[in-house]
């Protein structure tokens, strides 16, 4: 027995549940989750459903071009559909902090992430050690200003013969130029140690401090080429107070860091988030 | 054109949300909200919809007997059909307590309860200003222990008078007894001053400040015979510290019995809440 | 037997402590809350203190002078002393939302806030009701743009004859000019609908859904000439989704608006703000 | 130059700061942190003290018996004086559950706490490869319920020869006994996986979910004789909804348990604890 996942968004029309639900009926599927959303706004239609095939035959590979010449093609509808034992693989980038990616390799040794993680790449060598301790392969790709096409093209090159599916920028301080944007167009997930779209750009805890305020956050968001302007899928804060100093807050802050950008982990691969007009549904 | 909201619950089975879908195209309703649970332990399967009805031969009137017959026959469903212009007729209990009656009373005024309240009923006079202030009749129903089956005989028949829908006791300081209980059964909210299951009974925040505890919540839950066991609807909770004493906390818990007692009331005011179990299903 | 409460700040020193707890030992104080704190990077000292004055012979009259030319000399503090039995008088500033206004005058009638609140100014004439229901005196105070000046005296006239304290800007939206606020330098509090710095300026809701973000905020803050720029005071957040329209995040919003307005008129009236290079400091 | 710590506490009185703040100026002592707290209650005075000794001659060694022989007996106190460079010695304490172990290695290694961990200790092998990952010691000390005082021997053993300080229970799912209670007084730190009062003993996200409570939690404590009744340091919650399986809070509760465990070892390892009544004293 097969367990599929299906993401669905269109135009707002009358029948699309019911369509979508006789068509599971039809195929003998058992419908274990199913939840929808329309932007009244924009007139988008969006549905997440899981549904258990108990009739052998019909098969992720069987059902989809069937969906998609009937129900799919009558509603117009952009869709996929995931077999949910296939887990997406996802890559990910780091600098020198080290605690984002400590806690993603301990909740991914712990078996809490639905992922596979081929590899790790960093233009510095310094989590080398890192990746060791949990067996994951480290991909050092140095550039500079000057290399940074090259280097750029050697990423492309490993994401592609590790077969990536996304990309986590685990405090990875450098800018994803377009070129590996636009092929992982919603896939590259980034986290921004601010509450945005309150301090942009860098030193968002020193900007933060200078401020005064009494709540921090962080940030999880899908990349574009705007910095820091993408559709955000996680935010989360923490209260802070005239006793904290900057390193207090830049403390505080990695605990932010680290739960907002793993609750982003886990809704991109459970295939819960989808992306429409640079903002984020987010399927419970 | 009427707007309805429909609530279902019945034994988890197939087809049951093309059913529903396909019965409301036929009526040419228009689905603005839909969300569904399956309580998968239990097997049980719960709906909350709203629809326009845009055929103006179709009216509330004329649905429910032809949705009873068929939709709700075939699958055994338990159901309910409101129409969302009716407001709630609600009834407030309290006792000495102003800071919740002043909270209701100033959200009321400000249009934002779907709610009617056409009484307040209270075992003292001390709140009758308040009530006045605000235009609300104000029913003075004293009692002893001896006197209470009196008293609650004349509650009853201010509730049928005034046609109440359901009971809030804002921090009401009695026992409700089952003749009530039973006639409002899931229609009697109250709120707990203390993070159920911690601190049931009285005084828990003298409780919770000799445990020693870092937080302190409030709960509002639907009454039951079984005293601040009833299905949860909603919780919240703020930090305390050390710092802070028995009134401290009698203080800040004030801020909390308001808002998680104003969340309950728009929640069952919007029909909102199912409940199964001795638990609620909260539709977002 | 007197309580009063000092603030005070000063260049970071050796030795203030010990001072200013031997000054309260000599006149016969018993402390009952004593708090300070530095920031290292400006190097100012801040205190607040409570004590309770054993002595008949010691009242806040007599003391004043005496730890003004002794202990606050030598240190060159910058200081305040309340008799705590004194309450702020407080004015309330409205225009035509009424949401911020009822909760106020709910915890004021309720005894919550250690405030006399002797009148309420509006530009417009909506909320007159409200007031009269509280038995707060009302001044409807119009003006256009070009008779705002007018206005201005005509309300730095009714706050002096009412002998206002401090200001608080109850949904008023209107910018208040330099005349005022250099009367009442961190003597205004206004309640921003935004986390701050986040979506400074007019329609701070429709840009945040706009934006896409999972947590909305709202800011008290004490006002500058500079438009929502001025020392943070409280902020609170809640979580909101896809699900939620504009409109679900202005009803949100008031929750947040009330609670940290309010959070901000007690700690102001209990002198437990201290202002500086425009933060704040808040003690506990 | 040395940086200390005191911690004190004992009867309220007149002039202990005074005499405390005397003292420091007197040793030429640079106080850069200083917080109190008076259990109005139970008459008890909690100090908490950080200076700088600017004169090479006071060192930790020459002022704790002077002070011990003045102030403190004076004032009749007990209190603890710390060298801030001493990292206190912390034994981990695990079973088979390796999310908080993942979690507090990880930040150990990240730099993250102000503690030595010189050895973990387990009733079960299958956590060995995590501490060999993290290159920590890992003792296996197996029992029944037979041999369990041989096991503590073998325990107590190993806590004296690495000269450990104190001891964090990692989701260790053993009942401690008192004798090591008794040898570690409030020096061990537990995490239970509720929201404590509630759910106390075995399963508690079972029986939160059979509550249908709508928010769940996690508390790090003191480990005393009573199971679950010891000082509370530190708790957080989470929302949860009926959507929510027992699965899932569990899932949810790992993050719960991770984050309220390390920030009790932060908190303890910089000795900003103190224990009075059953209670913590938590300094900021």
């Amino acid at each position: 027995m097969q367990k599929i996942t299906i993401l669905i968004h269109c135009k707002d029309q009358k029948g699309i549940i019911a369509a979508v639900t006789n068509y599971i009926l039809k195929i003998a599927g058992n419908i274990t989750y199913i939840d929808q959303h329309v932007d009244h706004e924009q007139n988008v239609f969006f549905m997440r459903l899981e549904c258990e095939l108990t009739n052998v035959k019909n098969t992720l590979e069987t059902i989809k071009p069937d969906f998609g010449q009937t129900i799919a093609a009558d509603f117009g509808m952009q869709w996929e559909m995931y077999n949910q034992e296939q887990k997406p693989k996802m890559a990910l980038f780091v600098s020198k902090y080290d605690h984002c990616l400590f806690d993603i390799l301990g909740r991914y040794s712990a078996e809490e992430l639905n992922v596979e993680i081929p590899l790790i790449i960093s233009n510095h060598n310094d989590l080398r050690t890192v990746a060791e301790r949990f067996d994951i392969p480290f991909h050092y790709v140095p550039f500079t200003q000057e290399t940074k096409e090259e280097g750029e093209r050697l990423q492309l090159e490993l994401l592609e013969r590790y077969q990536i599916n996304f990309i986590v920028l685990a405090r990875y301080m450098q800018i994803i130029t377009p070129t590996i944007i636009n092929k992982f167009t919603n896939k590259i997930i980034n986290i921004h140690h601010s509450f945005l779209p309150a301090f942009q750009g860098a030193k968002p805890y020193h900007a933060a401090f200078k401020r005064g305020v009494k709540i921090i956050g962080a940030t999880s968001h899908y990349v574009t080429e705007e910095l820091d302007e993408g559709p955000i899928i996680e935010q989360d804060i923490t209260r802070v107070s005239h006793i904290h100093s900057v390193e207090d807050f830049i403390m505080k802050g990695r605990d932010l860091e680290r739960i907002v950008l793993a609750r982003a982990i886990k809704l991109h691969a459970q295939r819960k988030t989808m992306v429409y007009s640079n903002k984020t549904v987010v399927f419970s």
